[in-house]
This record gives structure tokens, sequence and C-alpha cells, in this order.
């Protein structure tokens, strides 16, 4: 028989049940601490045109879109036109331009954002919504990286209040929290202080992305490390001080945004930034947040993208995988869509990363391997309509039941059972049928006992208690 | 501002908020009773290499595939390829494969088939498993057909048993059941019946497809009609006698299956068939699915596909919407892939249909827009703590809490819960502070009452009761 190689594509990954049990286990927690927060599902769909997609991630992103060939005359005729073109014209954007004008997610937020403009009319504002789906990038697949993977945004569109800030980093708390982790902070910072800072300090504007990018590496360098690589590019030396007097500035955030205030506050961008800071930490204390999961941190960038407000990060201290997810407030990207302006505000969940960060912890590392609680046996012809009606009383009980496929004897049923990890066996042959019994084993713990028929819905349950 | 046009790509949709309320519980009622019946979940990716899916669908899925487009060098090396073809040897096909070696899944039954040649060693036999997620298809979109649509398919692996097979409609008839619908009736036919059928009734080899694809017509155009249609392709009249006497025959699969043996008996493929059918009918006896909702129906054809026993189809007996699903036995489909046959038997459901059918009879039609539950006001300053810390109260019961996202007047915090269709909303103004308690206003019944503040989360769970 010709076979053909059984291989995925490139970059992503089939799931099998026992990967499954944790994924969709963590994604129902995510899902349930969404809604709990009032947070509604949407979905977008996985292809978008182009013009939607393009120029919105720079020209990395462009390249690294999954773009959908042409079909049929369509593509006939983008053949042709690919044909007009000269050597030098064949660029890979004019021959992607030619062959292809829909490509899949690369992320949710900007169909998201296409979302509210094109469903204006239906959207009640503010608009609470979170989005689990997966985007397609180009990437060198390594380690950790895939070229298909799920996305987790949460954003709330219409409102300029800073409640929604915070309540953005409360739900990031709550979920590492939900999930088991310790030592979770979410650093916090604000655009438009590090803007007011750029300025304050005379950092010269085509100097803004590097100075942030040096920055950004407090973490790793320390502040001397900042101050050296800032004394290098050409800043005056008052910058570099004023810089690192602010980056070095400890204390609780009350504090710092209060030392912060002789050094920006003469900006006016840097005022409203320190304010809506103040809110936010203020917010944050009244939802109940612990204070030692906070920290207000001036080196915190987030990329150079379209956040236009507060910026998050939130990581974990007692590892070196750095952030679980991040967002911030970006009031201008809905605006490319609707043609005025919407504030917005989001998190998003780094999932990849938290599941690898899971991993590291030893966290949400059960041993079960299966959906399946119980095996139903089949036997002779005698007993099978009463293993068929034991899996009914089950299953109608609300316990996962399967039934073996097939009479055989009752060994190869048991290995079946215990290699799937299955925790419990119903054996269920012509003895048990003639006593009105059921025998019912404990795969787990190796023990089996004789229960009545009648008790044997309530047998399982017990066993099964305690352990989900 | 430049606006770009939020148009979503064509034959696609979003999926708002109050769609998902309806959609997601459709699928979760699904998902929970694949897994009692002990099916577990298996994702795929998205992506596909061509070589995988290319020639499985017959020319038309070929034509139909969603394919992704080259990147980089390998676009470059793909154009200089497709300039090398002569216009003769530029067919769609070629042109296709110079410039893509990826697609979107078409199906889930090939990509199932693929994981378990590639998981071959990981996987258990028999091996139960359902899978829900999307597939492409660039069909010209029409109303309820989509370019990007859910399939649902649930299918075991690695068992000849008919238990299996009945199982399969048993799965149909409880799904369909839980939905609401009555009138559902599970067709059932066996392709080595057919097969046997055409044999001993001299059909020509040539003349199969024509043959099957007008006794498929029996729904439509009655017994009558099929007999003149099969005199007027060459068959003789024996045959036309034959076959138009099998598909006459009425009473229960029993007698059916008595009659059938004089005429295909003799024929052992013909004879294995109707042993197998007398099992599956006898299994479902056991498994308790009503005789009434089970027809042998030899004009159940399926297509043409990949099906070698058993076949079945669910209709809805008072509906012209027809199919909500089907199914059947394929046996050498793995093979492919893996090298030797695996026995396979499956079902599917048609959630596209299954929702049209929904809304024709008016099922699941509640007035639900929303996942929340309850909207927690936000007035000034001196009250927003206690807002935030009724919401962390409410949370923790569970109850999907929103809290308005600014501080502002009663009116338009209520206008916003009504638009949205939020049930419930929890005012906590200066008075209620003082007093401490919390006004509760049922928006639904346009009620309102003063609830103790330590009394307000049971008053809530009391309203919300009994209505999810």
């Amino acid at each position: 028989m010709a076979r053909i190689a059984p291989v995925n594509a490139r970059g992503t990954r089939d799931f099998l049940p026992r990967d499954l049990v944790r994924r969709n286990r963590v994604f129902a927690l995510l899902r349930a601490t969404f809604e709990r927060y009032g947070f509604e599902p949407l979905e977008t769909p996985s292809i978008e045109n182009t013009s939607v997609l393009e120029g919105k991630y720079g020209e990395e992103g462009d390249r690294l879109l999954f773009r959908i060939l042409k079909r049929g005359r369509e593509l006939e005729s983008g053949v042709r036109a690919l044909d007009a073109l000269s050597l030098g014209e064949r660029s890979t954007a004019a021959m992607s331009r030619a062959l292809s004008d829909e490509a899949l997610r690369y992320d949710l937020t900007v169909p998201f954002a296409r979302v509210i403009a094109a469903h204006q009319n239906d959207i009640v504002l503010p608009f609470r919504r979170y989005q689990m789906q997966p985007v397609w990038r180009a990437d060198k697949p390594q380690r950790g990286r895939y070229r298909e993977f799920y996305q987790c945004d949460v954003d709330c569109v219409g409102s300029r209040s800073m409640t929604v800030d915070a309540e953005m980093v409360a739900i990031h708390q709550e979920v590492f929290a939900a999930l088991g982790f310790s030592g979770v902070v979410t650093r916090i910072n604000h655009r438009g202080l590090l803007a007011a800072l750029m300025a304050t300090c005379d950092v010269p504007e085509e100097q803004y992305v590097a100075t942030l990018t040096t920055m950004d590496k407090l973490d790793k360098i320390g502040l001397d490390g900042v101050r050296t690589e800032l004394s290098k590019a050409s800043l005056s030396d008052a910058a570099v001080d004023r810089l690192t007097q602010a980056m070095g500035l400890t204390g609780t955030p009350e504090t710092i945004i209060e030392s912060l205030r002789p050094i920006v506050g003469s900006n006016p961008m840097g005022a409203q930034a320190l304010d809506e800071l103040a809110q936010v930490f203020g917010y944050l204390a009244d939802m109940g947040v612990p204070a030692e999961r906070l920290r207000f941190d001036l080196s915190v960038v987030r990329g150079l993208g379209y956040y236009t407000g507060t910026i998050y990060e939130t990581v974990l201290t007692n590892s070196t995988l750095g952030s679980l997810g991040g967002g911030g407030r970006y009031d201008q990207l809905i605006g490319m869509f609707l043609g005025r302006d919407l504030p917005c505000v989001g998190i998003s969940f780094g999932l990849e990363r938290i599941f690898d960060a899971l991993d590291e912890q030893e966290l949400a590392r059960d041993e079960v391997t299966t959906t399946t609680q119980a095996l139903v046996t089949l036997f002779a012809a005698e007993t099978l309509a009463s293993s068929f009606a034991l899996a009914t009383e089950l299953r109608a009980a609300g316990i996962r039941t399967e039934v073996y496929t097939e009479p055989k004897d009752l060994r190869p049923q048991l290995t079946f059972a215990s290699k799937k990890g299955i925790p419990l066996a119903l054996i269920l042959g012509p003895d048990e049928l003639a006593n009105d019994t059921v025998a019912l084993r404990d795969l787990r713990a190796g023990a089996q006992r004789i229960v009545p028929r009648s008790e044997t819905v309530a047998a399982v349950q017990s066993l099964l208690t305690g352990e989900s």
C-alpha cells in the first residue's frame, strides 16, 4: 500500500487527549475567571483580508503572515499580474500581493478592533470581551515557539476610567493565583510617563527608542549597567543623571509617584500619567489586590507598539521564564477602522509560556491522562445488555463511562483501562449478573470489591469524589 | 484619519457574545455527551502539508482547499518554478503546487487518520475520540454555507465490533434528544449490502454509481419514481424488479433483514452485512434506544466515499432541513497513512444545519444575550471600594459580575445593563452604604427591593436560580 507520510505541518502540534486534559482545564479556568468579571466571549474568523492585517505589525509581521493563495481565475490573473512585473519589481511583498489577498489572523487585537468598527451598532459600550483563539506566525519554529498557537486577550473598549486599568491587573493576579503560582508580581508603568521623562530629560526624539530599550534592560544589567549604556549613547550627563535617578527610586508606588512629580510634573502628559498611576494603585487596593504583588516599575516599556497609557507586565519572581503576560491602554488602534478614536485597555496571557511555567513550578501536574472515569467490561452475549444498562445509569449520574468495544476476556480489558489511565473498572460477568452485583476495581489502588448492583453508582461516585 | 474598511473575509463570520451564548451552550452539551460515552478530545493543527490533504476529497475538494502561499526564499523559488512552466503546463493545480505546500484543514477525518499513524505508539487501541474544530472550504458562500465552519466528529478506531457502530447511533440519538428535538430518526444501511445488491441484481459495475444515486432519491421521488428512473437506465427488467422489491420492503428491521436474505444472502458480503445489521439493531435495543427512532433504510447511500460497512443518517422527520448528521464504518482510510488497515467507525454532526434546525423548531431560544449575570453600579469615591468589595463577594460565589466602568449617574448604568441584557443590577449608593444595604433590581421583572448587605449574595443567587 502506498503510504503517505503522516507528518504534521512545520511548527504545529497535534494535541492528544492526555495533552488536552490539562490544557482544557487551564482554558476553562481562564474563561470562567473572565466571565466572573463580566467579560463576554468573542470569536473572529481565522482568515482576514490582508488589507486588515498588513502594516499593523511592522515589516517583520508582514513577512510572517500566513497568506492564502488565490484560487481559480483569481489565481490565473494573479499569476498574469506577476508575469507583468519586471525582475526589479518582484519583491516578496509585490509577489505576495499579486498572489494573495487574504491571510491568517496574526493576533487577536487587530481583529477585535475591526469587529468593534464593523458591529458598532450592535455593541453596547463600554464593552468587555475576552477571546481565546489560535493565531499563526511563520516564525522559525523552536522550543516553546510554534507557528500555530493560542492567544488569550481580555479587553475593555469605551472607557477612559482607571478602574478598568486596575481591573486588568486584578484579573491577571486572580488567574495566576488560581493556577497555583506564587511570587507573581505585576510591574506597572505608563507610556505617557515615559514620554514625559524623555521630554523633561531632553532626550532627542531620535534617541527615544534606544533609550527606552536600554531602560528595559534594568532587570538584566542593573542600574549601573543602564547608566553605563545610557552614557555611551549621545545623551547629556544631566539627562543620564535624571533618568537613572528616576529609575533608582524605591518605596511604595505612592512614594515613587510623589518623588517623580518634581521630575516630570511640569510636563502635562507626565502630570496626567502620575495622576492615572496613583488612581490605578488606589483602585487596586480597593479591589483587594495585595500591595506586595504590585510594583511601580519605570523599566517596563512593552515594546513600542500601540500603547498610549498605563502598561503592565506580570512576571514570576522565582523563575527566569520572564513575562507570563502583559497589557496596557491603547486609545488609538480602533480608530484605524472606526475613523474616530475609542479608548481601550487590555491584557493578554502568554499561554504557551504559562504552560512552560506550570511545568517548571510542578503545578497542575496531576496524573490524569484521560477524561474517562470508568470502564464497563463487555463479556459474552448474556451479560451484554446489563453492561450497556449499567453504563447508561452511570452516564445519567454524570460519570464519564466507556464500555469496552467488544466481548473479550477480562485481562485485556483491564490492561486497556490501565494503559489509558482510566481510574475505575466495573466488571459485570455471569457470576455478578447471577448475584445482582458488580465487581468494582480501583485501578489506581489495585483494590477490588463486590458491590450490590443497586449501589454501584453511589460506590463509583464516592471513589471518584475528591479527585477532580 | 485614513480609515481601513472593517470587512471580514468573504464567507466568514464574526461571533458576538449574544451569538456565542447559545453556540457555546450547544458545543458544551455535545462535548459533555461525548465524554460521558468515554470519548476523549483530540485537536489537530489548522495547517496540514498538502501531501496529507490532496487527493482525499476528489477533484472538487482539491480545488476548494485554502492553500498557504510560500514565503521568502521558498516563494522566490516557487515563482521561478512557475516561470519555467510553459503556458500549457500552467494548470491551476500546477501553479498551486509551485506556490504552496501547505493548506488549511478541509475536514477532521483525514487529519484524524494522520494522527493515528503519527502517534501509533502513544495511542491505546481501541481509541474513542471526538473533535470539534473549524474547517475551511473555498465554496461559493450562500445562506447557511460558510467558508470557515465548525465540524464535529466522533470516531472509534481499532474495533470491528458492531457494539461501536450501535453506540454511534445511540450518541446521535442522545444528543438530538438533549437538544430538544422530536421526530429524530436515524436511517441505517450498510455499504456491503448495497454492493451485494448491485452484484446479485446483475447491475453492471459502471452503473453502480448511477443506480445508487437513483436509490438515494427514494425520499424525494418515491418508489415509483425510483422504478421509472432505474428503468430508463440500461438495467434489466429483472434487476429493476429485484431492486425495487428490496427497497419496498417494510416492517421492523428484523423482518426486512430476513426478507433480504433470499435476495442477497448467497453473496458472502451480503450475508455479512445482514448479520452486522441484525447485530446493530439488537445492540441498539440493548442500549435502550427506542425502536421508533430507528429505521432500516436501503436508500441511505452516504455519498460514495470511504465507507465500507454500516452507514447512518439522522433526519428530522418533521422538517425539510434534511440530514443533521451521519456516519458509518470506514476500515481502510487510516491505511493510507499507516500502511495497514485499521477498523474505524464514526459519526459527524452537521453543526450549522443543527443551528438552523434549532431556529426552525424554535428550540434553545432563551432570551439570554450575555454571559454576565449582575451589574454592580459605580458612584462617587466614597462608595467605590464597597462596590468593588461587593463584586468580589459575588464572584467568589460564582456569580458573573460586571462593575460599571466608571462613576456615573444611576440612569445610564441601568440603561447599559438593560441594553446588554444583564438580568440584575446591584445599586450601592451613599444611602445604601449608610444603611448597610444594597438595592437589588431585577431588570427582567422591573422590580427592585432593598436587601441587607449581608444577605445580598443569597438574594442574587435565589433570583438567578432556575434560569440557566
